[in-house]
């Protein structure tokens, strides 16, 4: 089953500003990227990201930093001491990470962020040399200061973490399940498949909308979203508008594999 | 004189990495922005900030936010009570916001952001009309959520500020400074004015490096940024590459200003 992650704030909402009608028959089991996926997801499409920490009087201190990703997610800094932001680390581990999904034009707090709580280490051996290569890969102009003096690698230790994927998608995790959880093996070719799927595919994504989302009485449906487990529809209805998952017959497992995930669930749907 | 903020920092740097020709003749006195502009500038330009603030056990926890601008420069934000930052707030007024540029493409790092620190305070009176009318201005979908019942206006009253123009241009400001200061009125051209400079007048900023930069022997130059107050050019000679400065006869006043004050940096230099 779902065990969706959809789930609205109780905000304290004018009449009306949250209702949307149901479908009506009953849609597909649609399984979601878990929080931990959604995270690991956002880390591993970044190398940008905003550092807290905190100042020598407790202050809340938010600069910016690249990062790298090691393979269990943790993220890699290349941080100079002589900034705020190194001396803070010194004074005292605890940091959180955010990072951003990239901006698609529209509402930015209608798009994906995530906040990983922790503390930062200083490795040594095998995982500074892990941390030095993912740093750089991800970051190729770090090779002009990684040689600095001041610049020492740092490691996020994650132990919490907050995913927020729009207005009312949020949920929060622990470090065992973000550690343990795959980036989204499609997230790079996400865009470009639901641009295609709008601009080419309105039938296919209607038919979906009507049998396979439940929304029977849809006269449009347009692709808000796609991942390794599914597709987000936006569907108008005579009774107005509502979002609908529909959702892939078995998970996607390579990068390249959105396309021939879209078409059979096209040929389910008609 | 210029009391210029490019100091680079003293990084223990391999030998030769931050070496640079100087003039061959005397510059003119390059007036820039001072950090306060530099930083009300940035604040200007953007809706877009992570918020760092403090949790129950004092972390440093990094989010999300949009935000407006009152007429001082003073950051008005909307945030839920029921989203962990906007409970971080109740429980601890004290707050930093991080600002960053719109990336040019070019080294993420290599750009300007700034850091505001201080304490939220719910604006009441006035203040809060102002404070409402500059979020909704800067983020007209906060319409939406506005009438949500946990959602609440807070003002960041600044009392410190640390702005970071790229590599070694950096400088900390406090808030009497911060406050009183203008956004330089063409920095949203100046990015389109910077391209026509190098797409169409190559021969004019070679002879500005030449004569009002000082770089006699210079052999071609490229237009990196320009300000109210001037140009910077990335300078060619035999010698290397340099950076030079060359100012405007008076401050550009007017957001449509820049293209006359450069015509006219031309003429003087020729």
């Amino acid at each position: 089953m779902s065990g969706s992650v959809v789930d609205p704030v109780d905000h304290d909402a004018p009449d009306g500003a949250l209702a949307a009608p149901g479908p009506l028959a009953p849609g597909l089991a649609a399984r979601r990227r878990s929080p931990a996926e959604e995270a690991r997801t956002i880390v591993a499409g970044g190398t940008l990201g905003a550092l807290s920490t905190l100042t020598a009087t407790g202050d809340p201190w938010g600069s910016l930093v690249t990062y790298g990703v090691l393979a269990d997610g943790s993220p890699a800094l290349l941080v100079s001491t002589l900034a705020e932001h190194g001396r803070n680390l010194l004074g005292d581990a605890r940091a959180s990470l955010l990072v951003a999904e990239a901006g698609h034009g529209r509402d930015p707090l209608d798009s994906g962020r995530v906040t990983l709580l922790g503390h930062v280490e200083r490795p040594a051996g095998p995982v500074a040399e892990a941390a030095r290569a993912a740093h750089l890969a991800a970051v190729p102009t770090a090779v002009h200061y990684v040689g600095f003096g001041d610049f020492s690698l740092w490691v996020l230790r994650v132990r919490r973490i907050r995913w927020v994927g729009g207005y009312g998608r949020m949920e929060s995790t622990g470090a065992a399940e973000y550690l343990a959880a795959e980036p989204d093996p499609v997230a790079p070719s996400a865009a470009f498949a639901v641009a295609h799927l709008n601009d080419g595919h309105a039938d296919a994504l209607l038919a979906m909308a009507r049998t396979l989302g439940g929304y029977t009485d849809a006269t449009a449906a347009v692709c808000t979203r796609a991942d390794r487990y599914g597709l987000d529809l936006w569907v108008s209805t005579p009774r107005g508008k509502a979002s609908v998952r529909v959702p892939f017959g078995e998970p996607v497992a390579a990068a390249d594999g959105l396309r021939a995930a879209a078409v059979e669930l096209a040929r389910r749907a008609r």
